[in-house]
């Protein structure tokens, strides 16, 4: 039996599409990190870092969307899970990548076209994002001239766990128009029928004062 | 064959210390992310990030640190390896938790005590950075409060991955005598034979212009 905290507004939106797409039924716990839902101490006894999405997976709990993701994917197989080690190796990898080289600077450039309420955003702040992206979008871009997908030529979990961190991208309407294959890429991936929750993501998060700025984003 | 590019004095010590654990006879290329090493055209196309660490395991190569150690913990087996798939996914899990949890706030308080200029550190922002560690330090210490190693009775991929990276702690002289249970694990850790390169690790890198701060952490 597989539990899944977290509102779909939320990184657990990643391991939504991924259930989805493995077909394996799953009981949603929509636990609202934005009103104190993962700081209740009945959460915290589930996932002590307080935050989602975690899932249970007969009484065990398993945390870290992505990390999640690939769990899922060995356990259920199929087209969607690494074939080798070798492809186990890859799929880790760029889940790591998509962490370290995009989630930040994309979260931050968001903020600054939707999430911050209009007041707070900064145009000049989110061109420096843009331009933080422009490194790690290019060596995507030329990862996928190569190939129509990240490990070759099928949909796996290291598609969908770049794709589902990079949703932001056409909720924040950033132009990817620079690298086409990442583009058409992108949108193959977000139209699947599967990862649809992520449309209607839509909500605020107060900018942290200006002091706050560098602790709140490192 | 194996070969590692990325000096010492850099996240290639957490794979050194990986393939010394492991017995596992490698090729090392000491490339030098601060003297520009790492943006040579011929560096490029081995890893078009730019990054090190880099292995190239008989031709094909794999970034990111900590997938690198958990696809050789998989390949090479062994007790460091996960036994099973809830442990495969526990090490995952751990090991994406150090990188979104631990690494950037750690990162930036070594910075204020040693890897900035002295002029160029900042008390405050030391002082904010260990108290963005607290949470994620509390979880770690109720973790090993429970058992001596983060996947339970025994050293593995897990406990390296978030040693290595913790190796700020020490080299920083941050003081973690709250953590009890933590510390003595870390320093159990740290202390293996393997795990030597991290000791000497000595360098210093410039401290952005103040309205690039945010842009070079995040």
């Amino acid at each position: 039996m597989l539990t899944l905290y977290g509102a779909p507004a939320s990184r657990a939106h990643r391991v939504m599409w991924m259930l989805k797409e493995l077909e394996v039924p799953f009981r949603h716990e929509p636990t609202d990190f934005l009103h104190g839902g993962t700081r209740s101490a009945e959460f915290l006894r589930i996932n002590p870092n307080g935050r989602v999405p975690v899932l249970v997976d007969d009484g065990r709990a398993i945390f870290e969307s992505l990390a999640i993701n690939l769990y899922l994917a060995r356990k259920f197989g199929g087209t969607l899970a690494p074939a080798d080690l070798w492809e186990e190796g890859q799929a880790t990898q760029w889940s790591f990548w998509a962490v370290t080289e995009v989630e930040k600077p994309l979260l931050l450039a968001a903020c600054n076209r939707f999430l911050f309420a209009e007041a707070d955003r900064d145009p000049a702040e989110f061109q420096q994002m843009i331009a933080r992206l422009d490194r790690p979008f290019r060596v995507l871009e030329a990862h996928l001239a190569q190939r129509s997908h990240v490990l070759g030529d099928r949909f796996t979990v290291a598609d969908l766990n770049i794709a589902a961190l990079m949703s932001l991208v056409p909720l924040a309407g950033i132009g990817i128009g620079d690298y086409p294959h990442m583009e058409a890429w992108l949108e193959s991936c977000l139209e699947r029928p599967a990862a649809a929750d992520w449309k209607p993501i839509r909500f605020t998060v107060p900018r942290p004062p200006a002091e706050r700025m560098l602790a709140s984003f490192v």
